[in-house]
């Protein structure tokens, strides 16, 4: 008997049929014996109805009363689930963020989570309920409710799957699993029977839209079994997201192309050159907690330097004002803005092993006249960012650039580290 | 400085408009320096549409479930609220039932306040808040969540008074106070300045809409002063719902006609006339949790008798099934029932000092041949049950009968009692 946490996403239970969908989906699980935690979404398009009314009132809503509304979206889906489960005849109970006692810190609408209670779960496991959990929901420790951001829900299951030490974190989508690059851009893409959670992590954090970053953050960090699995098709074993020494079957040197369009860049032109610039200028931008991703700061010349970064496009206006704010006091001459600009990665453990992985990526994008604009490198990654317009053409050109249509070989001592790898029985 | 706790309904606060003009009047009473709490229901055919979903999974959700699902609609309206109040440059902060822990048994779907701890709205509004308070729902004392039933916001909103200590508990409403009867069913209804608690008891558990029965006993037991007040018209006083001894300038008789549509009768025919015998009937149909509202027992004859009472109509078919299963053990000869009836009442304190009410209002319904099935009396109230089909009929010649649609004569020593009554000063 296993303890497994499945999360549904908001397409999964986008209707009061396809909860009933997931109840009998949630119930087959449960027949084999095992202990389930359900964590749904709220319905697709609920979170923004929600949202959008208070737009209606406010053009900038406060960030706790946000919360308060958003938080409602997930709680009417444990509801309806645990009421489809019964009607199945299983026992079934549902709980609130708040009510499981979701730790979480006080930034509204995108807090984290800083503890969990698995008593009331367990006790509800032992009486023999399939536990409903919203996800995407805490509260504080003066029990002000809180979220977690887009995609918290993710980040809920992997969380819920750690505290009860879970035996698998089942992610279920509207994709089948992780692939190779975002088959809308690239028909060839291909679905990977698993991947390493560094790969996944940048791919999330790339723009990967599968899973939530801090979800897969977690999931590394407390060795969560993670998997990716579609909540439409009956088959499939998805995609396992596990640690690197079990993934010897696919050692391709690439794994995938990730992109992310939400991007915008800021430069500060003209900065003295001294020691403590960074923190100067990132300092304010993090206090408004706004995230900052890639970093660059050119060798200076004449005393001056450069100072680049990138931001999500949402938050361009405002980091645009902050440096605004701050430009003088640095003594910086000038700032610049773009943010039509994306972000393409390619994402390998296999690139460890493999020099020349970023000279085969930028030879091919010259090849076709894009311009890149930064670099950016992390030992399993190369990011670039180029002009918008680009974006699709630069992912298909990378994708075949890297053979990523085609199957891996499988035959021992073809990986790309040229041992002979162990392979686990099946 | 007052303390004062508004409570909005459905259609006050139905679109995010709506929610905008109840915060423009909730900042005209804190310009005057009063403390305001405010407690709003779910946006009008929110909860009809969350238990909808519900029904479209089952036909009989569970009732815990329920309440998750139901709660949420009055959790969005907060948030949107204080939003509102922030958008007018306000400080408020929204609480849902549970966040300022409304104690309620665990009757799911129509708990019963137990507690209520003023500790945490004190402090918020000690810090210039307006309190956005959710009204109909709580949790119990294990954390599950609990709503009140149907007008619940309004119970909600006496007790929070109640545990405030507040100097008023406005209710309103989208009627601008209480009329004689339905000015649907009778246009020459007339605006009562006052009403006794007592009286808006018997109005409001007959069936007059303003005000949920159990606010008023709240408001009765801990002497809140209570007023229904239109949130449309920005004009008006409402209706005061006060203590008899304040009440002299309108002393009728009759103060209003009520009546009730949803009533069904039932009957057990030949019941052996002994000790226990209504226990016996009722015990099992309340332990259903169905109310039982008028019983009548007839004179045994040949050492049988029948027994007759009304519940509300949505309860027919339960209590139906419940006598069935007891018939035999009880001993009962046969069981008869009837989902078209209605009860029509003339309500008034005025009748304490009157005989001869209950005669004239016989009298004008047997003028219009109108057959009565039962008969039920209080001090201050009569009660008929007709065919349902006479209702409108009935109503209108008994507001006739009993001169209701012209003002109360409001000289001294006219007044019912034959007394000089004393008029306090305006």
């Amino acid at each position: 008997m296993a303890v497994i946490v499945q999360k549904f996403g908001g397409t999964s239970v986008g209707s009061t049929e396809r909860i009933k969908n997931v109840a009998r989906r949630v119930a087959r699980w449960q027949a084999q014996g095992h202990e389930i935690i359900v964590v749904p979404s709220a319905m697709a398009g609920e979170t923004n109805r929600l949202l959008a009314l208070a737009r209606e009132i406010s053009s900038s809503p406060d960030p706790r009363e946000l919360d308060v509304i958003a938080a409602t979206g997930e709680q009417v889906t444990i509801g309806l689930l645990a009421v489809a489960l019964h009607e199945l005849g299983l026992k079934a109970k549902s709980f609130t963020g708040p009510q499981v006692r979701v730790l979480t810190d006080s930034t509204f609408t995108k807090a984290r989570i800083l503890k969990i209670d698995q008593e009331r779960m367990r006790k509800a496991l032992a009486d023999g309920n399939v536990v409903v959990v919203a996800g995407f929901q805490g509260a504080d420790e003066h029990g002000n409710i809180t979220t977690l951001g887009r995609g918290g829900s993710d980040t809920s299951a992997v969380a819920l799957a750690a505290a009860l030490k879970a035996d698998e974190c089942q992610i279920y989508t509207d994709v089948d699993g992780v692939y190779t690059t975002d088959p809308r851009v690239v028909p060839e893409a291909r679905m990977l029977e698993s991947i390493t959670f560094e790969e996944m992590l940048e791919m999330a954090s790339l723009g990967s839209k599968v899973l939530q970053i801090r979800s897969v953050e977690f999931a590394g960090k407390y060795k969560v079994k993670l998997r990716v699995l579609s909540s439409f098709a009956d088959e499939g074993e998805g995609t396992l997201i596990t640690v690197e020494e079990k993934r010897n079957m696919e050692q391709a040197i690439i794994s995938g192309i990730a992109f992310n369009r939400d991007e915008a860049k800021l430069t500060m032109l003209g900065v003295p050159d001294r020691p403590g610039i960074a923190y100067q200028i990132l300092g304010p931008i993090g206090e408004a907690n706004i995230d900052v991703d890639m970093i660059i700061q050119n060798i200076g010349r004449d005393g001056t330097t450069d100072f680049s970064f990138t931001v999500n496009r949402n938050d361009y206006r405002k980091a645009l004002g902050i440096l605004d704010q701050i430009r003088q006091s640095i003594g910086a001459r000038e700032i610049a803005g773009d943010n039509t600009i994306c972000k393409v990665s390619a994402v390998g453990v296999g690139m460890r092993s493999h020099p020349g992985v970023a000279s085969r990526m930028f030879g091919a994008l010259a090849k076709e006249n894009i311009n890149i604009q930064m670099i950016s490198t992390s030992e399993i990654k190369i990011s670039v960012v180029i002009e918008e317009r680009y974006l699709e053409l630069a992912v298909r050109v990378l994708h075949k650039a890297f053979g990523l249509e085609k199957p891996p070989k499988a035959t021992l001592g073809l990986t790309g580290r040229g041992e002979t790898d162990i392979i686990s029985p099946a």
